[in-house]
């Protein structure tokens, strides 16, 4: 009998060239898709599907997918038995049996997303692929979270997308910026109802220029207006980047 | 003019077998006597002098050096200078000139060192190289520390030395063991006047055996006595141990 299960997985995004499958490349889809297809002896790939793709280098505490299973393995020994077989950059934190029309992606409500900034004067060599370096720089947090104030809300987000995407449709809800001082590491945590590619690495390079004087705050407001990509800041890098949360509905 | 100077460096261990040059190896020390050699435009090796070796695998968040420089470059540019030519797996975190008879492992006068267990039921992906899973197993930590009285003081410590080390005397002074927990990682630092081969990792080793009941902490008296390293635990794994502070005389 055919099951329908969720995974809630983390990922050290380091040595993968993203999420997805990608021909001559280790990604995230295709070494849980491996161990999947030998669980279940099966001869076609079992395939995965994720809440949504991230990029080379960026992280996942709480990614989240659906996949069919066949397996009679019991759902509170599911996530070990993926365990073992997986390579240690790869988790799988929970995996519980949903309805059969549950989809990771179409399903999806919403997302939080952490940027992380380490603004020690030098970077700790622990945290090198794990947070984006400051050299020193300490950005003025306030200036930071009043230009977020443009950002909430529902807009069409075309200035913060990359160009060349094929999505045609780029209004999206941004419910909730928040920043936390971690020690020298500034956490910044975006939540909305959908992201557009690379949304959340140009909100964090465009808020990061405000943040170090290079824009003020009220300029937030024009760049979105202006639904053009090339008002807006740099991409923030990779790096700092983690796929924190993927709410469904309950 | 030489200058001596006493430089305070943190190094993921992950990627090296050890701080101490080896044949056909990378380790800590040749990255930096590279960086120092070119930099002095030198035709023999500068070499630098660490307050003691470091295993493959573990960490240092404060190990401390000394080298001499010809060099004329200005004291609060000396670590900058270093760290753009060292790999990002080696930070200088400080440059200062010392007494040219300062000598990083002989004018020691104590260290600390730190070992992290992270027990979590599934480990995070971030913290596979840096501290050592305990698959969900969480110890009584009271016991460990009534076990940790039996080592403090000055003992022979034979029991707590991985065979076959050159060294004679073993007799050293362990000041503190000391136990926190941060989230589910459970940190222990030892401090003490010196340490011998595998010291820190056997003492974690032999307490990690009591938190979990295979031994009772009254056993560590006669462990110490016995000064017979097979009557003592296992060795920790190296990638939860970290050099975290060196101590020189004022």
């Amino acid at each position: 009998m055919k099951r329908r299960m969720k995974a809630t997985i983390a990922y050290d995004g380091t040595n993968f060239s993203g999420y997805q499958v990608q021909p001559q490349q280790r990604t995230v889809q295709e070494e849980i898709e491996k161990v999947l297809t030998v669980m279940h002896k099966s001869d076609e790939i079992v395939h995965v599907t994720a809440s949504g793709r991230t990029d080379a280098r960026v992280h996942a505490t709480g990614q989240v997918l659906h996949f069919d299973t066949t397996l009679s393995i019991p759902l509170d020994r599911y996530a070990h038995a993926l365990n073992v077989q997986l390579p240690r950059d790869i988790r799988v934190l929970n995996v519980e049996e949903v309805a059969p029309d549950f989809h990771a992606r179409f399903s999806v409500h919403g997302k939080r997303y952490r940027y992380i900034w380490s603004c020690e004067s030098v970077q700790s060599p622990f945290r090198r692929f794990y947070a984006t370096p400051t050299n020193g720089v300490k950005p003025d947090v306030s200036a930071m979270k009043e230009a977020a104030q443009y950002i909430l809300g529902t807009h069409d987000f075309s200035a913060f997308c990359a160009a060349n995407t094929g999505v045609k449709d780029k209004v999206r809800t941004v419910e909730a910026i928040e920043f936390e001082w971690h020690g020298e590491e500034l956490h910044m945590t975006v939540e909305g109802n959908g992201f557009l590619y690379n949304m959340v690495r140009i909100i964090a390079g465009t808020l990061w220029e405000v943040g170090t004087g290079k824009r003020i705050s009220t300029e937030l407001e024009g760049i979105v207006a202006s639904m053009d990509r090339s008002k807006a800041g740099k991409t923030a890098s990779a790096q700092g980047l983690y796929l924190e949360k993927v709410y469904y509905p309950e």
